[in-house]
C-alpha cells in the first residue's frame, strides 16, 4: 500500500501487485477548497438505533462530466492523481461519516431524553477496482479480485484501529436500477461509529443460539445448507448458497468454511480461493436472465471491532431486486415500514436460476 | 358494511354513507377458477424474524387491460361486482398471507433447528377509496376520507378477531416510483400472522422506557415534538410532524393526542378530525416540489392483537423516497443490507419544505 494525499487533505491509498510503483508521488493539482465533513448522528428513540444526518450530500454531483474515478490524464484532473492504477482507495469527498481529519468521538453508550445527537464520526472511502472505466468486477481477473480483497482487508485493519469506528462495512452497489450514477467499477467502505442494526440482530441471534445449544449459529447454518438444494457454487474453502429464509428475489451468501471475524483475519489462501468462486457467482447472476446484467448490492458482514466481536462471523451477502426479465422488486410499505418481507419467487426457484448451466457457456 | 362474495369464494365488503345501498346483492359473473392461497412463512434464524414465501405472486398481472378496481360495467367484469361504490374492501386475489378460506394456525412461538416453516396464515385485503379511477386520496372529500378510516377500523376489528392474525397493518403505496402498477386510488390491509420486526422494536423501546422512567415513550415523543421546529400541521385532536431522527427524505408521523391501541378504538370525533388534517398533509407533500406528485408509502402503526398490546400506540407514518425535484433516494447497501440509514436532506430541511405556504394557494 502506498499512501498519498488529495488537494483537500483526504488520503488516497494505492494497492499494487508489485512494490515501488510510485503512484503516491503524483500530486493532486486541483483546487478543491476545504474538506467536506459529515454531519451528525441522531438517536432514534423508537428503534434504539442511530441515524446519520448528512445534509451536505444532497448537493453532491449526480452525473459529473468527467469520471472522477478514472486516472488523471493531463489536464483532466480526477480523484486519482496517478496516471494509472490497479486498485485505489480514497476518502469519499462527500462522506456520511467522518471527514473531520482526526478521529471523532464514539456516540454515548447510554442516552436519555428524546433528542440525542453525536458527531457522525467514522470514515467513508471509495474503492476503485480498476482504472478501466468500462470494466466491471465480474470481468476482472481472479488476481485482481484477490488484490481488491487484500485492499479491503488492509482498510478494515486500519479503520478498526482508528478508535472512532465500531464496525467496518465493505460493499458494492451495481446497476442503475438501484441508483448507481458512477459506472466506473467501484465499491465503498463505511466505517460506522455504531454497530449496525442488522449486525446487532445477528449477534443477538448467535448469542442466544450458543447459550441454548453450545454451538455456533453460523456453524449450524453452514452444516444445514451444505449439500442442500440452494447451493450455488463451492470450492475448497468457500460455499455460496441462497439461504432457507431468503428475503430478496436473488440472495446469495458466501461463507468461508470456518470462522474469521473479519477480512483482516482471512489467510492468503482463503483470499486466493475466494476470487474465482465469487467471479463464478457474479457470472451466474448475470446469466439468470440472459441479456440482462443483474443489479446487485454485495456487502461483507464483519464482526464489530469491540463488544460482541466474538459472536460475529465474516461472510459476504449479495442481494438483488431483479425478480424477472425486465422486472424489479420495489420495497413498499410492508418491507419498508414494518419490516415484513415477502419473497416473490421462492428461495429454491431463485437458487435454481443461478444453478443452471450458463447459456453462453461462460462458466 | 354490506358483505358479499366473489366468484372464487373471496369476500367483498361495501362501506356506504347511507344504509341499504344493496351493493352486495350484485353477483360476480366471472369464471375465476379456485381461489389462490398464500404459501408459507419461514423463520430466519439469523434475524429471529419470519419471512413470507409467496411464489405464486410472481405470476400476478402487472398491467391488466381493464382496471380491476373499477366497478363492473355491463360486460366489463372487475373485482367489484356492483355498478358503483363509495368504499369497497375485498380479499386480495394473490395474497401473501391467507387465502385458505378458514383461518390458519399461528406460527409456533418457539422454534429449533435451522429450517422452520408454517403456513402463511392471515389475510390480505384491497381497499378501494373511490370508484373514480382518475382520483387520488388527496383529492377526496374529508367525508370520504373519514369513511375510509371507518372501513379500516371495522376491518381491523374483524381481522383481529380471526385468531390467525397477530397484527393488522393498513397502508397505501402511491406512485410509479415505488412500483405501483394499479393507479386506481386504493390501499391495502395485511393481517400478519406474526408481530412485525419494526413493531417489535417499538414495543421493546416503550417497555424499556416505561421501566426506566415510569412514563410512556409515545407521550414523551409527543411532548418533545409539540411546538417544535418539525411540526407540519395540527388540529384539535391530531398533530403531524417530521420526527427528530427521521430516516426517509420526507417522513411525517401523525399522532392522535392520546393513546389508542388501534383504529378500532378510535372515537368518531377523532376519525372526523383526522380527515382534514391528513388531506392537508397530503397536499403539502404534493406541493413540496411544485408540479411533482410525491410518491409515498403511508401506513397505520397499530398495537398487536395479543402480547405486547399495552405497549403499542396507534399513529400513521408517511414516508417518501423523493429527495429533490426529479430525484429519488435508492436504498442501497448501507440501508438495505446493514440497516444503517443516512438522511440526505436533514429532518428540519425536509420539514421546512412541507411547512411552506402552498405556492398554489391550495391549502
Amino acid at each position: 500500500m502506498e499512501t498519498g494525499g488529495l488537494a483537500d487533505g483526504r488520503q488516497i491509498h494505492y494497492f499494487n501487485t508489485a512494490p515501488g510503483a510510485g503512484r503516491a508521488s503524483f500530486a493532486d493539482k486541483r483546487d478543491l477548497g476545504g474538506r467536506v465533513s459529515a454531519g451528525e448522528i441522531r438517536y432514534d428513540v423508537l428503534r434504539d438505533e442511530w441515524v446519520a444526518v448528512s445534509a451536505g450530500r444532497s448537493d453532491r454531483p449526480t452525473l459529473p462530466v468527467a469520471c472522477p474515478l478514472c486516472p488523471s490524464d493531463g489536464e483532466e484532473l480526477t480523484e486519482i492523481p496517478a496516471p494509472g492504477y490497479e486498485v485505489a482507495v480514497f476518502e469519499n469527498r462527500f462522506p456520511s461519516f467522518g471527514g473531520f481529519g482526526e478521529p471523532g468521538p464514539l456516540p454515548p453508550a447510554e442516552v436519555t431524553g428524546m433528542e440525542n445527537a453525536a458527531p457522525a464520526s467514522g470514515r467513508c472511502e471509495v474503492v476503485c477496482f480498476s482504472d478501466d472505466h468500462d470494466s466491471s468486477l465480474a470481468d476482472l481477473s481472479p488476481e485482481r479480485v484477490a488484490l481488491i480483497v487484500r485492499a479491503l482487508a488492509q482498510r478494515t485493519a486500519d479503520l478498526s484501529a482508528r478508535g472512532d469506528v465500531a464496525q467496518v462495512f465493505c460493499f458494492e452497489n451495481r446497476g442503475v436500477e438501484i441508483g448507481v450514477t458512477l459506472h466506473h467499477p467501484h465499491g465503498q467502505i463505511y466505517g460506522y461509529p455504531y454497530v449496525t442494526p442488522q449486525t446487532r440482530k445477528h449477534l443477538d441471534a448467535n448469542k442466544r443460539h450458543r447459550a441454548a445449544t453450545g454451538r455456533d449459529l453460523f456453524d449450524d447454518i453452514l452444516e444445514s445448507e451444505r449439500g442442500g438444494p440452494r447451493v450455488i457454487a463451492e470450492n475448497e474453502h468457500w460455499i455460496a448458497f441462497t439461504p432457507y429464509a431468503a428475503r430478496w428475489p436473488f440472495e446469495v451468501h458466501l461463507y468461508p468454511d470456518r470462522r474469521f471475524a473479519d477480512l483482516a483475519e482471512l489467510p492468503e489462501e482463503y483470499i486466493d480461493s475466494f476470487a474465482p468462486l465469487y467471479l463464478e457467482v457474479l457470472k451466474r447472476c448475470d446469466n439468470a436472465y440472459p441479456g440482462e446484467q443483474m443489479p446487485y448490492m454485495a456487502g461483507w458482514h464483519q464482526a464489530p471491532v469491540g463488544e460482541g466481536r466474538e459472536f460475529g462471523r465474516l461472510r459476504l451477502e449479495l442481494v438483488s431486486i431483479r425478480r424477472g426479465p425486465g422486472k424489479v422488486k420495489f420495497l413498499a410499505s410492508s418491507e419498508s415500514v414494518m419490516g415484513g418481507w415477502v419473497h416473490d419467487l421462492g428461495p429454491e426457484t431463485s437458487a435454481a436460476l443461478l444453478q443452471k448451466d450458463s447459456p453462453k457457456g461462460a462458466l
